[in-house]
């Protein structure tokens, strides 16, 4: 089974816009047995469209379109199919009402350019949209499928997950794939090369150098390495064999730095620990500017271990807001152990949560002092037993270092957490 | 002057990695007239990665490739060049000597593997990497530029712009180019169609619809749409006329809705209006969770106008926090206008700012009650001289709403301040 995903505009070229659909579709495909074996961007070009339509028709088996369904008139997609399948569009009434019925819910009139959207080849068959207005676009032919989706993320993860992946589920029936298994351990306190020096000659001495059917992937990111095990084989069992194998060399390996073996995000992680454990949070932010709080709401139902934060950019506020006093400030400096620890306390007195969490530092670019370099952080820590604080000198970067800080103290949290009973 | 990007990676195409590099260089090769035709993601694969190396360099005449330059066992494109080019790999002691010291600076020690990415193909010249320890390789033969550089963000940026850029500004003179000029106009407040309604019959007065020199674009976003005009020509002079002259027209048919004419985010501009009016703001966040606060503070600079904010989950930290009356809670509940207003007096007065802003709301995807549903924010404002709060209702999804309402508080904000003497 080969697939292959074409992304559709100008936009994506020229920088106007960041393409996250192919992070989506692709670990989509790969977890249903149809890897994406290659992408590729082109312009609102009617010819260009039309050759890549060619080239991925002959080469795949399903092929899977974004962009260009829009109301306006860069949007050539759907000509472009009607011309190269040589199949007129035809108005389709229930995709036109269905355009309608949405800004009726909206309160508002359909605006004339939006009825181009329901003028669909006849080829095909149009896939509802059921939060915006361009409808998806299947042609299901000579064991292929085709199909043009929405380019906005939201709408096409709707269609995608509704219509087209049960449709290929059932089109290429489990016989013809291989089977394709993955499993991500997340990693925090390691470097990328440190860690494969580590891990490298244990995993040749089990797996050989140039397996077909087993790869480790190294996945630097913010405060971060994911290690990605993929595994193919034509037998499920022996897949399986494998994939608990490999797991197994990266667990007693790298256990120290490991805190989920299944993927998930460390603020997932985090959160399921406070919600086990009945804990409840309040933080202090100085350096992050909200970002942490911001990371702790991200999840649903956080209202029940986050209670409240205060983000105190100045020193005023970090004594009137969180009783931090003036001695320690004016001894220590706003960026200390001492003060990030008073924050820590504070907030979590304040706020009569078990614990309060902290951070203090210079985000960048400016506010770097002799002794105090941009990329400094303290992270404090308190709970009713015990204050804690660590430092960390990251990257030159605002928006890095406010990203990188933020993590640092969830994994701080984390490990503290670890502790209570 | 033809130009491709080639990413290469697994990672990228099984949904582990979003590529983020598209946009920076996509916008970078734009603004310097060399705009991208195509960009392709490949997998880890040594017969792909050469097939499309033979496919570019036959094709494009600047081929950039990201990825596959660490030091693990994973990273082919040394190789890879070094088979395409029929140039075997050296040791290149300097490229050697920057990793070392890179480790140095850190206080740790090279690990061995690092010493894989110090061996480059004897027909390129490595371009040194200031954060990371891939370097760049280039080769510049037959009128042709091919570079390969570190797939991380921060390290490609930094050697794309300190070492690639100047080389090919040099050696493509301006003669040879095109002039590629383009210009964004943010707008909030106005749908994608709507817009296109008003906008496209007097636009296609003005320049017609198949005008090859000329294009609009709409790219909507979270609570905005960007409208981006491009316009190529060989003649400079034609070039700047025929942007200004759109430029105008969309001034003149959109004005409401634009907040910035030079493709500023909403928060620059939100700060830059808070610099120059000397205006300080405090925020009180509910449903948002840290992430107005989070913007506000992402632009250098922000500690001149942003002093603190408290983010109060629970009723109990409003009243206490915030000063909102157990009363008003209790009679409109703690989605309502009155409460919107009252959080942000009450965060205004507390931490003795010039305005005060706040966000209450059901961020989702649970908490809807009858009245109330999931999406439902009331945004507050608050100044000496009087208060004021506006309804939204947004979408489903958490993370979309956090962002939507922290964007259309900002918004709020904006509009408000403008009003400011």
């Amino acid at each position: 089974m080969k697939s292959v995903f074409i992304s559709i505009g100008d936009e994506l070229l020229n920088g106007n816009t960041l393409n996250s659909n192919l992070v989506y579709l692709g670990s989509q495909l790969f977890s249903m047995g149809f890897p994406l074996e290659r992408h590729v961007t082109i312009p609102d070009n009617k010819s260009e469209i039309k050759k890549e339509f060619r080239r991925a028709w002959n080469k795949y088996d399903v092929i899977i379109i974004t962009g260009g369904l829009g109301p306006t008139d860069d949007d050539l997609t759907l000509d472009c199919i009607s011309e190269f399948f040589r199949s007129p569009l035809r108005l389709n009434n229930r995709t036109l009402n269905n355009i309608k019925k949405i800004f009726r819910r909206r309160g508002l009139e359909m605006p004339e350019s939006n009825i181009k959207q329901a003028y669909i080849p006849e080829i095909s068959i149009p896939l509802e949209n059921p939060t915006g207005t361009a409808p998806g676009i299947l042609i299901n032919k000579d064991k292929k499928v085709f199909c043009a989706l929405p380019g906005v993320p939201a709408e096409m993860k709707a269609i995608f997950s509704k219509r087209l992946k049960p449709l290929l589920i059932r089109k290429f029936s489990r016989e013809h794939r291989k089977v394709f298994l993955s499993r991500t351990f997340c990693l925090a306190g390691i470097g990328e090369s440190k860690l494969f020096d580590v891990l490298h000659p244990v995993w040749k001495k089990h797996f050989g150098s140039g397996n077909e059917n087993i790869k480790l992937s190294y996945l630097p990111s913010a405060f971060e390495v994911r290690l990605v095990i993929n595994v193919s084989s034509a037998d499920k069992n022996r897949a399986r064999r494998l994939l608990r194998k490999a797991s197994d060399v990266i667990q007693e390996n790298a256990k120290d730095f490991i805190y989920s073996s299944d993927g998930s995000s460390l603020i997932k992680v985090v959160s399921g620990i406070l919600k086990r454990k009945k804990l409840t949070v309040s933080v202090a932010e100085s350096c992050t500017g909200g970002l942490i709080s911001s990371m702790l709401t991200d999840i649903s139902g956080s209202s029940l271990y986050f209670m409240n934060s205060v983000i105190s950019y100045s020193n005023e506020a970090k004594e009137k807001l969180l009783g931090v006093s003036r001695e320690t400030l004016r001894k220590f400096g706003a960026v200390s152990r001492e003060v990030a620890i008073e924050m820590a306390e504070g907030v979590r007195k304040k706020s009569f949560t078990d614990i309060g969490l902290s951070s203090t530092g210079i985000a960048g670019p400016k506010g770097a002092t002799k002794n105090k370099p941009v990329g400094l952080v303290w992270i404090g820590y308190s709970d009713k037993n015990s204050s804690d604080a660590v430092k960390f000198i990251f990257s030159k970067d605002r928006l890095k270092n406010k990203e990188i800080m933020s993590k640092a103290a969830l994994n701080f949290l984390r490990l503290k957490m670890l502790k209570i009973k």
